[in-house]
């Protein structure tokens, strides 16, 4: 008999509804050690919260996040919440026990992470910190084929993050555009991607010069529903404020073995719906990802003779593939949310085992400290060495 | 307060998870008017049965799905079965007063599929034949563009669906090879959604020109885990049954409306997984699809000056775009399975109602009778007119 | 001391100028046994043949061809006028001794070339069909990666052959939309390079089912002007004449050796400019080519384990490609007009070696003998066998 | 009656063949007003020099390219030397009032290019500098629609150029290999053509973030036959020399417009032949270039309701379209020596109408002064700014 593991979320926007989605799909399509119960959902909106709850079979909603921590029949409290709040969230749960899933990125500052890598040391809990692109079948692939050393030497990291939602000169200063409750802009919302994706596929960077650029600098006061990806509610006020974050973030990366790179992004690349793409170049072949056909993986095999050689584009949909299995049969592509239930299901596995998730909180570490050298590096007009920042 | 509609599925296997995913997903991402009660699975095997049924929270199994037929507490018979059991289930179910599903292809003959019409138009239930394609966004796209007359007049329709499953010479006679159970090979499989989507987006054909062709004559007998896209377990059995069904289709069209066109199909295409394209050409426009790439739509727009014309992809993502909205921001694309959590928001609806679902057993009717007007044209080596076939 | 090799053209059009730039670019980029001389060029309009012999270099003009057939001075004609044309000017050229080049379609009926293919033998000249597309880098490898093994038994041929210049009703009846000067529409003028491509690439076919459509009835009486691609003056008239040729050819193929396939050609179609692709798929790999994209060819090889198997993007740019190496170094594309370059050093190669160059007058029969039978399979609605055509 | 233009060349490797056919090609397929006459190539091997002569018809050639010089019956000097031999063979075919064309990149240091951009004021003659994409009919159209309107204010720029070709560590070092020869490795033979396009495109730089790397550091003494993208003959040599020279170049642009991007260039990314690509996004709209498929442009609508919107692949091979009239009807697609008669095109029509050709000296100035500031910003560290480099 199974035992349950019971999951409360803090959060209820495009996140929280990925995530519920991600914990009950999880036992539908994988084995798990354990029975999932939605236990409870924290928000600010009761009646948004109720309908939520019901929605999504929580058996109880609060307005009060606190409470959560403070219960004993919680075992996983998942974090959903705007980047400033993170890191004393996490604190407290995990501080009481818990096992804790965060959104990215980690926190405002790289210390910040370092105060949860230490807790969760501490605590002997499991972290996750959801850069789920990580667990893309795609990404998960080009991971193997890189430890099996298909890439031989890394040469080069390319790595992008395009959107175009906020070109609109009149979408609000939501959270995501203030530097206190977001950290930084693309750079923190999308950059962190990249990095954790350089990170998890070439290896540490040493040094980021960068240059970031405001494109907007005021906006609209937000409306009450605004939201990411929509523009909300901005018909009751024409006060303007201050955009304090970037919009656009370009940087070159070295990184400790020898490989050099590029990571940039941007909120302002008209017709980039949701593009994150990456190429790794080596000395014995390549691989190119784009989020957008997150199904496929191209790679060119430099080993194939000069005649027959070229980039080809595998369809990461074979029962062989990672996680696929637990899909549909060939050709049968997945969605965006699916990388959501992957996680879950190697964060339980985890539990069950007492072993380590990634990326977790020290990873979170690493990666801010990243951004934050770039926000170093843009302001000083100089290279930053990553191993200065202590 | 809502009321609940009850389903049973009949049959578990790759299209059992389709559809149970589906009904569960239903009331996440959709607003319908019923809670939906899984209410029963009927399957041959006990111990499978009692783990589907728990995995997706059917209340009960059966292993006779005749038991289902008498329940009063059951609003839903959605038939998953091998093709030769369509009719005898759906007349059944038709008779009791359920509404139903069934999957593709409707039935062997089109007799059998007009026996289905009719008893569906005399009980006044709402049927779905499941061509799920049609509710790919792309595709819905595709319609709607087609509707408001973007194409202008529809000169030709060019179909294929490929896949390569079979080519293994040691793939076993399942059901899906044998023509009493499945009526054809991947003409009734795969050319079934080709001619469907020919009629919904071109409209009626009125002539068939074919060619079938068995490539591999004799195959294994199949062992017990045989299942579609899987060679199953061949391991007891060295005798050889006959293929009695077509491996590859090849079509020529003529429309009602004046537009010639192809459809081909093969289970012999090496490197086409589920490879289902079409390309439709107009005064005004041309479209193409691609399904292993189904959150894009290729649109040429012949209006657009000479200078700046060319095939536009569209990521069918937008949150205008239809069903999108239910799921994610632009840019974070969904799979194959969402296609059935569509088609059950619009049965769902249907029945709310009280309107007609398409496509259904009239459908089916009309486009089994392309395929037999295909397999006689294949064998008489002439062209067949599908007025001649009553 | 090289020999020189006289050259005399008949035509002068666009086709005019793609010989004349193949003759003149021949020995900058290929070693042959020749100097090429440009001694004639016959044509229609002594003004224009001015210019054009100006331009191009050659020594005479003349608007009687039959004068370039009695001279001893010319080696070779290049017969570049409307296809009905065809059988004449090669027949006498032939007669008289010269070598012969023909551009496609070969002649109006099967019968035509038969006639220039045994006149051919009978004198024993070098004769070549210009299906210039064979001599594309790309088709070339095709055809050697299939000699080669690479795709095991061949099981499908899709060949399409898409353009749109015609879709403007008012595009007038130039001789390419009159039976009696074109012998078919998109059939003759690019169907016959599909089963050109057909037969060498996969093999002879021995049936032929086919349906043709004429879209546009009744067109415009032609002005002067008129030419390949553009619409030429029809100010001066508003007399409408029939079209007598399709205006869309769809096909099915068996071939010999058990492969089945189809090709379809039409000039409405919106968007494909000059839109020539097949697909070719075998029991170890499948091959896919498009003329738009003539330095790629995409290779699937079915024998990579399954976790890296994928349609690879091969460009066809490397010096060991066929003929690249002749051009510039890897990833530096060449063009359309490349072709008859690469034609025109096998052809000289064949005469300065006595041997055979293929296609030719024999390679005309067979194919426009498929034209033929598409045309009875169009008209009485049945399956042609090709052995029946005698 | 045309006046005749005597041109010499001085170099005759790719180069040397690529003018070649370029001058060759003029007049047949563009109107010029002048007659060209092929009058001197010089170079150092008489023996390959009398056979390049006489392939490519040039009346005379010298191994004294200063003989050229002091000719009063040569009008222009095309000059195809390596980069450290360009601002002396300018500087002298100037000062004898010689039209003057050069390779790319102008010359080793901005300094050498203002020289020569000063002489050619002073001496009122024409020049022009070889960045001969600028003038593929994509990248011309591209210019069209930006100075249209079409992509509004321009937000960024994304460029990179890609190759492949010394990866092997037994490629010897090349003059392109040493700094005092070449000026730089990528950086200057790559780079040089991005930091062209982004100032054509987008418009002027104002600072410059970068960072260099050579790969392998050294490499063996060349052979005599060692040629670009090919290894030459090492086999008599197993010294090593030191690699002087960057192996790849990443770097972050700041324009004067508000703009920012990046550019970088390798010539260790496997699988690239020759990828020079390029993305501009902006307020209305993006464009999208890749070099290896150089007859597209993709083009994003920003305008476009939001249902339809997609980037579109023109095919740039319409008649009205950048120099493309000149050449074949549409679809019909051109290849990378197009490019030189292009700009030939351009030039002899800036001598007629004495007019200033670009790109010239003073954008060679302008390109060398971003590549040096490059090597400045990687040496220390930091952000240069282009302003501070006088």
């Amino acid at each position: 008999m199974k035992k349950t593991l019971n999951i409360a979320i803090i959060g209820m926007g495009f996140m929280g509804r990925a995530h519920s989605n991600g914990w009950s799909q999880l036992n539908k399509f994988f084995d798990t050690d354990f029975n999932i119960c939605l236990k409870a959902v924290a928000g600010n909106s009761e009646t948004r919260l109720k309908a939520f709850a019901e929605k999504w079979g929580y058996e109880e909603y609060t307005t009060d996040w606190r409470t959560l921590i403070d219960r004993d029949d919680i075992d996983v409290i998942d974090i959903l919440t705007p980047t400033y709040l993170h890191k004393e969230m996490a604190l407290a749960a995990m501080k009481a026990g818990k096992h804790v899933i965060c959104e990215k990125p980690c926190a405002l500052t790289w210390q910040d992470c370092r105060e949860m890598a230490q807790m969760a040391k501490e605590m002997g809990v499991v972290t996750y910190l959801n850069h789920n692109y990580r667990r893309v079948p795609a990404v998960m692939l080009a991971k193997q084929m890189i430890e099996e050393g298909k890439l031989g030497t890394i040469y080069h990291y390319r790595g992008t993050y395009l959107q175009e939602w906020i070109m609109d000169e009149e979408f609000p200063v939501t959270w995501q555009l203030k530097k206190e409750t977001a950290g930084g802009g693309p750079l923190y919302d999308l950059t962190s991607h990249n990095a954790d994706l350089a990170r998890y596929l070439v290896g540490e960077p040493v040094s980021v010069s960068a240059v970031l650029k405001t494109i907007v600098k005021e906006r609209p006061e937000p409306g009450e529903n605004s939201a990411v990806f929509s523009a909300g509610d901005t018909s009751s006020s024409t006060k303007k404020l201050p955009v304090t974050v970037d919009d656009a973030a370009f940087m070159i990366l070295e990184f400790e073995n020898g490989a050099i790179g590029n990571i940039d992004s941007s909120r302002f690349a008209a017709g980039r719906k949701n593009y994150n793409c990456f190429e790794i170049y080596g000395s014995k072949g390549a691989l190119c990802f784009d989020l957008e056909r997150m199904n496929e993986l191209q790679y060119y095999d430099a080993t194939v003779d000069a005649d027959h050689q070229g980039y080809r584009t595998i369809m990461v949909t074979e029962g062989t593939h990672p996680y696929v299995g637990a899909w549909w049969p060939q050709g049968h592509i997945i969605g965006y949310e699916h990388t959501f239930v992957h996680a879950f299901k190697d964060f339980t596995d985890a539990i069950s085992k007492n072993t380590e998730m990634i990326p977790n909180f020290e990873d979170g570490e690493k990666i801010i400290k990243i951004l934050q050298a770039a926000q170093i590096s843009s302001k000083e007009g100089r290279k930053v060495q990553l191993a200065d920042m202590k």
